[in-house]
């Protein structure tokens, strides 16, 4: 199955406790695009400015990622920089952030691109995932992210957004600001009733929760709770979460049905690249898995919560 | 097995978003105790004061918790008050705490409690949870706690107690403080290296981990994660993590072995049991419920974290 993703892509300047990396590949729709690539076929919508080369490309092609949909604009590509301090690995201090060609990204589909089974609508205006979304005839599941900048910002076009994600894959702060609500269970009833079936609130280092809607997928409204794995060494953070859409959205597409066993498992293999993705700087675990080392890891994240 | 505690038992007045209550039966040691005694039989040891009169003691009684080692002395009974704020469940902003004889507290066992083969060493100070530890001789297994107050002023008397746990069940913020280290994994392995065999690590809403030294209980060293029920009204969180470790330590008491898997579901019952604390004011949940309930949530922690 194909998995179309729309987000960034970026150059990365970033600075933790092991070191400092600059203009690094980056993006959240890299992270996401090379995570989702162990599961299934990705497909890129992007834009990029002219620094972005053959060096790039090869990133993604030696992941199979489709890139025909990456835009050439005139001018340079998003750029970031940030680090994060050793008290706080959940929330980067940003350095600059310089948008450059990304300010006027208008998301191109191309028409081979078109019968995408499953979409990922990463961080970009709202009013932008739903065109995206608007676009596809064939879409079996839509998953989305969002940001604190759009909640606040673009609450209204983001409300119609909602309307036509299957899935959004969001953290605490985003759940709770959303909702405006504090506990985290009632923000999830508040943000189901916006929407989406299925609502995903990554907990960074303790893991993940999916809630679902009532009656959603005719599997019940219980939640499910997936792990993360306790890491000593955490390099760099940056795309843990896109990582974890990755894993999620890619294992999903990977099965061709939808069910609770399914979405369950799909958490699992959330976290599994999201933990594989911090253990270097940037892209770089990403780019030269093997399928035997995210199975092997699934397991240690089973053992991890399993009981006998 | 019997379970011998040693900790306070206290008043609280406590205020939530949900109402408040005055002078309700509390302490670290009554959670326990009500928590444990769904599991084990419990002997308690504390002290209170000429306020501490029938209606108190039946709430132990009830619950068949041995109180012979309660302590009567002059004076009033320890008392506590704080409130909660809705968007910080896990920290109580304290009101007022009047420590009255338990300031004084000299933790005296009775006779028919020094057979006891499991005991939990309450958030006292440090040379007292040792001299009690040293009066037992037929002691399987040492579980402990212990908080900020201990570790910033005591460290030392701390340092040498911790040799003679051989559970310590702390929160995430009192893990980072004891090892002076900003990665939990990290902290978890510098505290193990302090003495004891099993660190169990409570992350409030988001569950606990339990990290084991190398070759500890014979089971090796990789940790084991418990989830926490997504609540959506926490009425009271006063008491969760001492009934959390009245959970965990009531379960191993009524096991008889000691392996990786009784710690494992022990675990998950420490999770449970911290789950019914939080659904009313004060200990009133964990002074009535029934196994079949125990069990029941048990059933349902489970299937949050399950895998087929």
């Amino acid at each position: 199955m194909s998995i179309l993703a729309v987000g960034s892509v970026a150059f990365d300047s970033i600075a933790t406790a092991y070191g400092r990396v600059e203009d690094v590949l980056g993006g959240s729709a890299t992270y996401f695009a090379l995570a989702a690539s162990y599961f299934a076929d990705v497909r890129l919508v992007a834009v990029v400015g002219e620094d972005f080369g053959a060096e790039q490309e090869k990133v993604f092609k030696t992941r199979g990622v489709d890139i025909r949909g990456i835009e050439r604009a005139q001018g340079k590509t998003f750029r970031w920089g940030g680090q994060y301090h050793d008290n706080n690995l959940n929330e980067a201090k940003t350095d600059f952030t310089e948008l450059n060609v990304f300010e006027r990204f208008q998301p191109r589909i191309p028409e081979q691109y078109l019968d995408s089974e499953f979409l990922f609508l990463g961080n970009i205006h709202p009013s932008l995932q739903a065109a995206v979304r608007l676009e596809l005839d064939n879409v079996r599941l839509t998953g989305g992210d969002t940001m604190n900048y759009w909640i606040n910002r673009t609450r209204e076009e983001l409300l119609e957004t909602l309307k036509v994600m299957n899935v959004l894959l969001i953290n605490d702060t985003e759940a709770k600001m959303l909702a405006n609500e504090t506990s985290l269970p009632r923000a999830a009833r508040k943000v189901l009733a916006m929407g989406p079936q299925a609502l995903v609130i990554k907990h960074g280092e303790y893991g993940a929760t999916i809630f679902f809607r009532e009656g959603a997928f005719g599997i019940g409204s219980h939640p499910f709770r997936a792990p993360a794995l306790p890491i000593e060494e955490v390099k760099d953070p940056t795309g843990a979460g896109d990582a974890f859409a990755g894993g999620f959205m890619g294992y999903i597409a990977s099965q061709g049905q939808l069910n609770r066993e399914v979405l369950k498992r799909a958490l699992f293999y959330g976290g599994v690249m999201g933990s594989f993705a911090v253990e270097r700087f940037g892209t770089e675990r990403l780019q030269s898995l093997k399928r035997a080392e995210i199975d092997g890891r699934f397991q240690v994240f089973r053992e991890l919560t399993h009981l006998e």
